[in-house]
């Protein structure tokens, strides 16, 4: 994935999980520096609504916006962040 | 949750997530300093079969065998880790 184009599409995710990828919000995970393979693994679970139940609405929503290459992108940004 | 009982329990968490909490695996997640209510979010989610597909039919049965005691130990143990 292309880090530069992950963060130029990161801005709504911020939002939730921080600038810095450290969640504003105790529920939510933490992004920053996570392994890059698990966060597509886990952004294409909630496109596929294969996370349900709690907050995973709010994910499955963001994720349904998403291509391949934008999972991609986020994943490579999130994952290079100390 | 009680880190301590927490390190007990996670010898088997510890063959994918790592002793140290960094993901032997790429497509699973690190859970090293993630935050303590996502983890129980997250481990009560497989619990209910919220997330499926994927390798997630692991996690659902790993976190079958844990009670909610369990979880916030296993949660406590994990958050703290650097």
């Amino acid at each position: 994935g292309d880090a530069a184009a992950g963060k130029a599409k990161a801005a709504v995710c911020a939002a939730c999980h921080g600038s810095n990828g450290k969640a504003q919000i105790p529920t939510y995970p933490n992004l920053a520096g996570q392994n890059e393979q698990y966060l597509v693994v886990a952004l294409k679970a909630y496109r596929a609504k294969e996370r349900s139940g709690g907050q995973a609405a709010i994910m499955q929503g963001q994720a349904a916006a998403l291509s391949d290459t934008d999972i991609a992108n986020l994943a490579a940004y999130y994952s290079g962040m100390k």
